[in-house]
């Protein structure tokens, strides 16, 4: 008899699954959470809200999750200024799992998805285990330059004609927004690719910032998906979502799997969004967090760079593994992702980050001791 | 510019959404939701874990899901006898995640599922969308036959030779329940195929059916699915899992979005599982009003398809979608499923059940009118 692991499809044999270490440290800053807890006048609310819908779960839920669609449609009408409707918002249990349904229905077998590397981890692993082809494109011709480079987007994009381009704004893991000319000019470069932009940290950017939603009148093939996990602190909730065409919005009918929202997740979106601003009201101090940790690092001689999310990503060790095995082992847990001389620190609490930086100045004068 | 229509993937062009209308009507008999609401004292659990773990929505999810595997073996271990462990269970948000997961790990472009038609609909939806070909195999060689042929389904195994097959007991929407000999048989006739039995009913199931549960020690390619939207009563909720070899669930991972499951719905799911006898309560309940709607069924003279199920698949109308369309005019929305000359009706309460029968008497009676 075959063995499972033979069994399985190719690409993924041998391959390990994705996903930071989940352990239990005094100060996890690994995964871009919020430190700040729920607060009690939304968990009071959740708790009356779920309580009401208990009931009649023996019933499916809204399939249409009519008015999650609607709260998240206002959200961004407010925040955004544009004119967005809820035909145009999309959601599911979290941005994974939109950007999966991005993906089964613009690409899959023969396609391809173009990303610009390092960007979020997740959008090469969703393409290629949906089937689509993945380029690694490059975000600027010297790679230890993150910003993206516009000409050479355009380029990669006319070259590889991909069915799908993924940007990511800010982009996770270094940190900076997209200039909106560059997402005006990559549309503009391709008359096929779904274009989408990712912009799960958008709240915590920098004064003046704009969304790509401002772009999405006459861009048919452009789509914004967004994340509660991240601003809104509600990264247990599981609640992702996008705005785009109401046409585009409309097609993701046809991958998702019927009821993907229950009954529950509605509501407890819901009444998030219902305090939408006791939820952000943090954000401001995490941004002002993220710059302290920011200045922090630069003082202790490391390069960290510009940051328009809640984190910084540092430049400047020797091993950044060994580094952050030398913080682990202080109780601190960072992110390696991949970037050599690189670490991704999320921007906690004043004091978290306090432990974070004497972490560091230790480790670093310690020669990783 | 293109239209989104001739950019999506070719397979989904023009076709339709999956789903059963959602109309409010007094009585809904056609999805197989249980008619019973959630006990209180359920509600009330949930109500409290929900508010428990609310404080901490700003983390992340226990992405490994680890005491409702615990939860979700002790369940099966009890019901089953057999000695499932946690390790070998796996979740998701519906079993129709669940079996996406099993297509996304060992199907995709270039491979082919089985399945044997009638049967649910969805198993050929998730193949197709998740790149897998498709084969429609027949149940019996007499397509008014709904019980699946061991020899035919052995032949078809041996002739298609696909990486997976699906088998349904009891068995969607037809009703009955496989005898195990069929599994074991099906299992054998292939070295390579993930054989995958669909047990969303199975509680419903009549005295002195096994599970296929009983079948998983030295079966390696053998997945058993279940859910707690039928016999738990809790469609709303969205949870769905399974039992498989431990190696078998381990590779999942690799498949699921990381964080699939959130914190609440977790909590959520756990909370009914420790109620388990009183959410299954009214099982044995709808299984007498099943027997009474079967029988009510044959006394109008039409023929119904013996039941394992908390539906009745009935045969012998005329013209199945006038008979759906009269019934729904007089507030009873039961299923149109495809096959002609039937209907399926799922057993409602007592109540449900009488004001259905009467209905159909009446439409009968009034050839449609």
């Amino acid at each position: 008899m075959s063995s499972l692991q033979e069994l399985v499809r190719p690409e993924l044999r041998g391959q390990t699954p994705y996903g930071a270490p989940q352990l239990d440290v005094p100060v996890a800053l690994n995964t871009n959470e919020s430190s700040y807890p729920v607060p009690q006048v939304v968990v009071d609310q959740i708790a009356r809200d779920v309580a009401e819908v208990a009931v009649s779960l023996n019933r499916y839920p809204d399939r249409e999750f009519t008015r999650l669609r609607e709260l998240l449609a206002g959200y961004l009408r407010r925040t955004t200024g544009e004119p967005v409707t809820a035909q145009q918002v999309w959601a599911a249990n979290g941005s994974n799992e939109v950007l999966q349904h991005i993906v089964q229905a613009f690409g899959g077998a023969g396609r391809t998805a173009l990303g610009f590397t390092p960007s979020y981890s997740m959008h090469p692993l969703i393409s290629e285990r949906n089937g689509t082809t993945w380029v690694d494109g490059l975000r600027d011709a010297d790679p230890s330059k993150f910003d993206l480079d516009g000409d050479l987007a355009v380029d990669q994009t006319r070259r590889h004609d991909p069915e799908l381009i993924f940007l990511c704004s800010p982009n996770n893991p270094t940190g900076t927004a997209l200039d909106l000319d560059i997402v005006r000019r990559v549309y503009d470069a391709t008359e096929r690719a779904i274009v989408v932009v990712d912009e799960a940290y958008t709240e915590f950017s920098r004064e003046g910032t704009p969304s790509a939603v401002s772009l999405l009148p006459g861009r048919d093939r452009l789509v914004v998906s967004r994340t509660m996990s991240k601003a809104f602190a509600f990264a247990g909730a599981r609640l992702g979502y996008l705005a785009a065409a109401t046409e585009f919005s409309d097609l993701l009918r046809l991958v998702r799997l019927p009821y993907h929202l229950s009954t529950v997740t509605q509501a407890v979106a819901c009444a998030a969004l219902e305090h939408t601003d006791t939820m952000l009201a943090m954000v401001d101090k995490i941004k002002t967090t993220r710059d302290d940790l920011l200045e922090g690092c630069a003082a202790l001689g490391l390069q960290p760079v510009p940051s328009d999310a809640n984190f910084v990503l540092v430049g400047g060790f020797d091993d950044a593994a060994a580094t952050w095995q030398a913080l682990l082992d202080r109780g601190v847990l960072v992110r390696d992702v991949g970037i050599p001389h690189h670490l991704r620190i999320t921007a906690g609490t004043p004091e978290e980050n306090d432990t974070a930086l004497r972490a560091l100045r230790a480790v670093l004068e310690g020669e990783y001791a």
